[in-house]
């Protein structure tokens, strides 16, 4: 008959861990478990009692709140933490808030009452007293909160590089479209460049809009030029914005870049197939899910967890929205 | 004290359904059960035992298995089957597979060890094993499987109606991108188009392909111009690969509709914000995904249902990618 110590022995780690594995308690790297149950299996230790706990075991469900699955930044946010918790054995409940705080409370009631073991919420309510009681881990996405565990990108940098980038490329009536006020990291980037274009000395117009939705892009794009038709740089809020200001400036008979200069945020998947394709800010959005995925898996874990807020950097990527560089330096 | 029968009364039902809604057994349509959970809290009826059962019974789980979020058809079917399980007071462990056996076995197994009371499954083997063992119901969706539970968009009709669309708008030397192998619903559609073709005397050229990513969508969009420079009419297998056709079009100086039409199929929601805006066969996924939920609870909550498989219509949206239609009859 084998013994705990055999198995130790056989994937060469200590007595402990091997405890730890059976008992799905205390942190156990996943290399390290998936030696550990090769072992079990080897030596055929215990059948009955491990191989029930290792083969029928539940996997571990954690919850997952996202304003909406249809704008096309989430999917690739998902795919990010889903990718990772599958690896790891964890399983993802799903929900879209729409940004209501009704719904929201309704999910991560039920969350605890499926007994999730950890959260990760994209939410405009971080501070709600909701998650503060539910006393288990709660990673923030693309959100911020205090001192709360939270993975997002640098929104007012990635502003400020969009403004950066329009005036170097030679747009000096630059229209900035601010995104829903109640979206923090879309009032960062928004910031980010207006404080960009004012340090430059560039004045800029603002549209003003209140969501991301695919119909009411269009009628702000729509907007946009009725109220500034000479504007030669357009500073989207993301890329769906952004490709209905292409659609509109394209209707009205101006040429992209010539005329009008582009810059979306976010960098979704069919920027590069667009026509042009679209010059923007990339967020690593899959990235910001593998990190958000990895922190809460560390803060069910572990004891200690070191680096607790992760900002991910944002980059500039040039494609047909925007012209060359100009050789000169900035204007202003 | 209230007994049930007081309930029953001030709800206007039955006291068997007040028993069903206390217990959670058999079918209770949704707003029966909010007018007795509303007499409930009204006449204060066991408190303690009731509302324990009302107000912190955990949600059921069903399981949710689809081939990638990241391609933009499937978060609609996604949204459309949460909006309704949401409402229904079902919660969605979800999973990508990555049209994987062995991944979507891994996801099946999980289900199964957390309880889950139903699956819908967007799978390439819907005649696995896995769903014939889990003793739960199941429904595919965007799939069939023989009498299998299932809705899905009539992909065979979609095909022929984008040949019949591109004849109509005077294509003659048209190319059929043909989908991905093992993906049956994009075999459908080109078995659509191909015989509609046929019934024209219309010939036509086919590209392969192996997938709906983006970064191929490219390479088939250049491979197709290379070896079919003439063509003037496109039928694509789906918008994320129109798109790029769209663009390699631009690329090549022609003009679109002009020189060469395209229809994709799916309508994602950015086909409309496209430039020119793409026509193309819609599938209507959140209804697709709302029946499919709908068709799961049926089949959870209830002995008998009558329509297990169901067919949704396609139809051809116009846009700015197709000419208008000829005043004369179809060609050949």
């Amino acid at each position: 008959m084998m013994t705990i110590k055999d198995v130790a022995k056989i994937a060469g780690v200590s007595v402990a861990t091997v405890s730890r594995v059976i008992n799905e308690s205390g942190y156990v790297n996943i290399d390290t478990r998936k030696k550990v149950e090769a072992a079990i299996r080897q030596s055929n230790y215990s059948p009955n009692e491990v191989a029930r706990s290792l083969y029928k075991r539940k996997s571990k469900l954690i919850g997952l709140l996202l304003p909406d699955i249809t704008n096309p930044f989430f999917p690739q946010l998902a795919r990010g933490i889903e990718d990772y918790m599958q690896e790891n054995g964890y399983r993802i409940i799903f929900g879209n808030s729409d940004e209501n705080a009704d719904k929201e409370l309704d999910y991560i009631r039920t969350f605890v009452q499926n007994n999730v073991v950890g959260v990760i919420s994209s939410t405009n309510f971080p501070d709600s007293g909701a998650y503060l009681e539910m006393n288990i881990p709660v990673v923030f996405l693309d959100r911020t909160s205090n001192d709360s565990p939270s993975v997002y990108a640098d929104g007012r940098k990635g502003g400020r590089l969009a403004a950066q980038e329009m005036v170097a490329r030679g747009s000096s009536r630059i229209t900035i479209i601010q995104g829903p006020a109640h979206v923090k990291p879309a009032q960062d980037r928004f910031q980010g460049a207006a404080e960009a274009l004012a340090e430059m000395g560039i004045s800029y117009n603002v549209i003003q809009t209140s969501s991301f939705s695919y119909t009411e892009a269009g009628q702000w794009a729509t907007e946009l030029f009725e109220r500034f038709l000479d504007t030669d740089g357009v500073i989207a809020s993301n890329d769906i914005v952004a490709s209905a200001v292409l659609r509109e400036a394209h209707r009205l008979g101006k040429t992209v870049p010539e005329d009008v200069q582009i810059i979306g945020f976010d960098d979704i998947p069919l920027s590069s197939l667009m026509s042009p394709s679209l010059s923007t800010i990339r967020q690593p959005a899959r990235d910001m899910g593998s990190a958000a995925a990895r922190l809460l898996i560390q803060l069910i874990e572990q004891d200690q967890v070191e680096d607790k807020i992760i900002q991910l950097p944002v980059s500039f990527i040039e494609r047909e929205t925007t012209r060359s560089r100009m050789e000169t330096s900035k204007k202003g």
